[in-house]
């Protein structure tokens, strides 16, 4: 058995964010404004500010201009549809995102669907959720667009192979099974969503030709549920506590890593897999959204 | 081998049409009037005409009201986008269908689009399509809907099993396997959806524990596609001429049904499986539609 070669998503991240800070710089020479996402940051879970900061500080890198809006744990949930119906009559924003998951005493579901969706970077909104199963315009969740563009970039194509999804959440799972199933550049694959109430998953996993892990739980996917010369994608970033680190806490991905590596064609690490590419993601769907 | 069972999609949907009528006579005498639908026609195209008359025929019986409004082939998309925004803001109507295919001059998902997704009783509007996918309120397309009835009414669970979809239409692929895969009474299949791209679809479809024919090619789906006692949903309903009918053509499934029956442990039949329940659950729509 050899190696698996690894996908490096943090090197194909730069690569992408190399040509949207060219492309922005070609916007300011035009005199336009560059692209400007704004992001809703409510309480203080350590998780979330880690991934706003990550975000304002992709913004800077590629010269788009970002607004971070801290508001406190207590909100009401109409103070913060007021903020959003602000955001979204705001032209000189072009996208933003309310950063999840929000206090447990407001609807999520209602103030994504309160957002505009022509400025809903997530992709979250049900009419942009519909518009990917169509096949129509509009924006594509970060994690599933990302991984598309490193497929794509890596020149791994999903037409007419088996790739089987691990998990169906909203964001991850359930849109890549159809973004991948579509009649598209990236997509025309045969396609199977597994998820916790699936039997068999190990069989069906097993059958893959690129298997898509998104479970949320380190190390489930084992070797036995890889095909040998299968491309495997490790959704999964979980803090997990490592004394070791600065930070107090590693990220594991849902993927035997070194069992699997010896016997995948290709795998994403954790980290430096599908993260650096999900980041990407928001970056391209702002670029998009301030293009109009 | 024995022999399958039938599933009779034609008494499962006179029963609904038995529960609506029941309903209908409910609110009538509650002085509420009862649901309305209306029809938009255009052209004269032989199947559209009759599927259209059909739809006013079902209203009839269970006590709906039905508007069949019909514009000539030559309407511009004008006329029909101005048609479309009087039917949104008429109150006396609570749900109408623009009966597809359209005219090849009209851009027939613009038109879709223009729908208030609170009257698109054919569920084809993309933020119908996306509450589907989150598992929000929404109207289902009428095929995937009828077929998730026919099932929970036969006690047939796909909770856990492998349900294999093999054609990715919009109207009726696609929103099957989404259905089908959803943390929902009728959901929490592992869900496998096919296309013409894909490769091993014979294999694919033999592991199926339920599976779903949508690709629209009489027979095309054989008895070495079906695993021994599989339940087989047969959506095709090609028209195939046949000079010992009245009308000049039958209607052919895309299942061989001869030598599946003698494999699957259920079937549905073609005519009275699949085709009685699509019609029932725009009738379900329209109902839910009027109930607002």
């Amino acid at each position: 058995m050899g190696q698996a070669e690894i996908i490096d998503g943090k090197k194909t991240a730069g690569e992408i964010r190399k040509e949207i800070a060219e492309a922005v710089r070609d916007m300011k020479e035009a005199g336009r404004r560059p692209p400007h996402l704004a992001a809703v940051l409510i309480g203080n879970d350590g998780a979330s500010e880690t991934y706003v900061n990550f975000k304002v500080k992709d913004c800077r890198e590629v010269g788009f201009k970002s607004t971070l809006i801290r508001k406190p744990e207590n909100i009401s949930e109409q103070e913060l549809l007021n903020l959003v119906a602000d955001l979204n009559a705001d032209e000189e924003i072009d996208g933003f995102i309310v950063q999840l998951p929000l206090p447990r005493h407001i609807d999520a579901q209602r103030v994504i669907t309160a957002i505009d969706p022509r400025k809903d970077v997530d992709g979250f909104h049900p009419e942009n959720v519909g518009n990917m199963v169509l096949g129509l315009p509009g924006f594509l969740p970060a994690t599933p667009f990302g991984i598309t563009e490193l497929l794509r970039r890596h020149g791994i194509s999903a037409s007419g192979k088996h790739c089987v999804v691990i998990g169906r959440s909203n964001i991850v799972g359930t849109p890549m099974s159809i973004l991948l199933s579509r009649n598209s550049e990236v997509g025309n694959a045969t396609v199977t969503l597994c998820h916790s109430r699936s039997q068999n998953v190990v069989e069906i996993a097993a059958s893959a030709d690129i298997l898509i892990a998104a479970t949320g739980r380190p190390g489930s996917v084992t070797a036995e549920m890889v095909k040998s010369g299968a491309v495997v994608i490790d959704v999964g970033t979980t803090r997990v506590p490592d004394p070791q680190k600065k930070s107090g806490y590693a990220l594991r991905g849902d993927v035997d890593f070194k069992a699997v590596s010896r016997k995948a064609r290709a795998l994403t690490p954790v980290p430096g897999g599908v993260g650096p590419m999900t980041r990407v993601g928001l970056l391209l769907n702002t670029m998009k959204a301030a293009k109009g």
